[in-house]
């Protein structure tokens, strides 16, 4: 990773209309007024950190280089969980260490993995991503020395989860279904189950008449199932978490 | 147009807690360091983009001069559709041919619309916003060369829609109900019909009594109808597409 | 205050997926081009300023000095309330005189207060926070002229409110409940009453059982009612305005 950061995002589970993602904004503004940050998403699989590992994972490979993602879907704030830094040769990574950055992780050409020991003066039970990751994110860009520890990656939560997952990782605006398989490893004339349905592949939306549930590669490389025209979470009446198996 | 680009707004239907809209960002970010991005809206009538234009022609008129808007609402992405690119002597306007920039054209003084030619290397088939819209974007400002192809205006999908469009084009969050028509067609003591109810004007909440439903000149010139203190939505139990008359 | 303002947040009920936010940030941007504005918040409690300002009382503790914050939940926006600018020694505030910045105001250690007498040539009926907040925010930091009057504190709405507020003030993303109670008024033994539930303290949320309810500190100084991997906004049925009462 050049150490030259260009761009910040932030990726947590927040909800788009509250003021926690502003907070952590108000931290790295005031400390880093010339540098670009942006909500990456703010409504990531809620309290689900390895759902919304499998979609960061994902959604990193289209992520500018020298972008450094702070992310934060943190149920275990508050807890003994570790926080951690991670280089990848395009990108840095902050967050928690409950697998949320373990697939983004091991998918990076090369990973080195710290263990954050700095603590801020104050530091709330249930904020860490603007007492803690804000302003490292803000020391890492403006050059400050802060504790961190050298960490094994088979030390990192998640780091032995499977590649792909099964399930449903995310619903998104439209009722698409996303899931954490990677279509590489999925021919398109191949069918898959969910729910008692059985679903075909296509292309795109375009290519499927009005109303009829598929699954399509989409932009991010994963397998989505949708629903041209409407939306595939009503008529499967089915959230994260729903188990998607390739057919026989 | 004045060449100088002062500000990029992103207009889409992606959903404000969605990784979508980061996407086209985190683009946009790593490639114009210093200009200023934010989002216009980021939950425009969805999947229907010719409620979706009427609404920022209107909303166009109040944004300064030499921002850029990317308009992405494309229900028909993957398909033949064009993309556009439109310099009017305000504005310069990203999207699909799909009606979704028309009224905004028709209202422009000066208009030169250009089909754009260019592909990247890379194009999914669902996401030309990120993969399409927010480079070409990015090479306008930087001033890099890309195809396009001067169109005429009457090729443009939507130029021959009429002025004003007698339907809810978007519920906004109080559950105002925005309609196509502009207020400027409309005598304030005008009556106006909708799901059976008798609508009368008003010039502001303050002015009508709690619980009243009423219309008026919304804040972007567009009859707007709307309950005092509470949802207008809720009380007719209507959505976008529902008919607005004005009564004889 | 010092006099240069280094970041702009914007604190709202406008709704995450609306283009109100999005049209204020449109004239910032074009006026400001290098200033950084965020959205502090988009949606605070709808239309009721009360709540909304025991809310940014709270959170402004933790916005770093020299931040604007324009603010704006204004349901008598057309009517005659007046327009306030305040001057505390860390920020500077602009918004509506119903209350939303009252406490705000109180809590800083040096207050000065102006009622903002200019208008822009044209100002809508409805939106204020377009057509003469935003200005008036660029106008303040490009240093231009514009009339203000010095108000007395005790003129404004909401002077004269209880430094607690024993009500849900705000219902998070994740069901948890934000009183208008601060937290140092309250010892971690003492239980609460809500909807005819007796609540515990606890530290955090790993601190209780799944499915327990619970009060905590939160993040911002404030009691939070909460239920440990649940939304205890479901489990109570209850919203913003619900009374809070400390047992005996």
């Amino acid at each position: 990773m050049s150490s030259v950061i260009v761009a910040m995002a932030l990726y947590t589970d927040f909800g788009a209309g509250d003021h926690y993602q502003g907070q952590m904004r108000a931290v790295l503004h005031s400390r880093l007024p010339s540098m670009p940050v942006f909500d990456l998403m703010t409504q990531a699989p809620r309290c689900q950190p390895k759902a919304a590992g499998y979609l960061l994972a994902a959604i990193l490979c289209d992520v500018p280089d020298r972008t450094m993602v702070v992310a934060v879907v943190d149920p275990g704030v508050g807890s003994e969980r570790q926080a951690l830094m991670i280089h990848t040769e395009r990108h840095i990574l902050l967050g928690p260490d409950n697998g949320l950055l373990a697939l983004a992780a091991r998918r990076a050409a090369a990973v080195n993995l710290y263990r954050i020991d700095w603590r801020p003066e104050r530091l709330s039970s249930s904020f860490h991503g603007r007492d803690l990751f804000a302003p490292v994110a803000a020391m890492l860009v403006t050059g400050e020395a802060f504790e961190a520890t050298r960490m094994a990656c088979e030390a990192m939560v998640g780091w032995d989860w499977p590649d792909d997952l099964g399930e449903v990782i995310h619903v998104d605006h439209y009722g698409n279904l996303i899931t954490g398989i990677r279509s590489s490893q999925l021919p398109t004339g191949r069918h898959l189950h969910i729910a008692g349905h059985d679903i075909i592949g296509a292309r795109t939306f375009s290519d499927v008449p009005p109303g009829r549930l598929f699954w399509y590669e989409n932009s991010s490389g994963l397998v989505e199932i949708a629903c041209n025209g409407a939306s595939a979470a009503e008529r499967l009446r089915v959230g994260v978490g729903e188990g998607v198996v390739l057919a026989a």
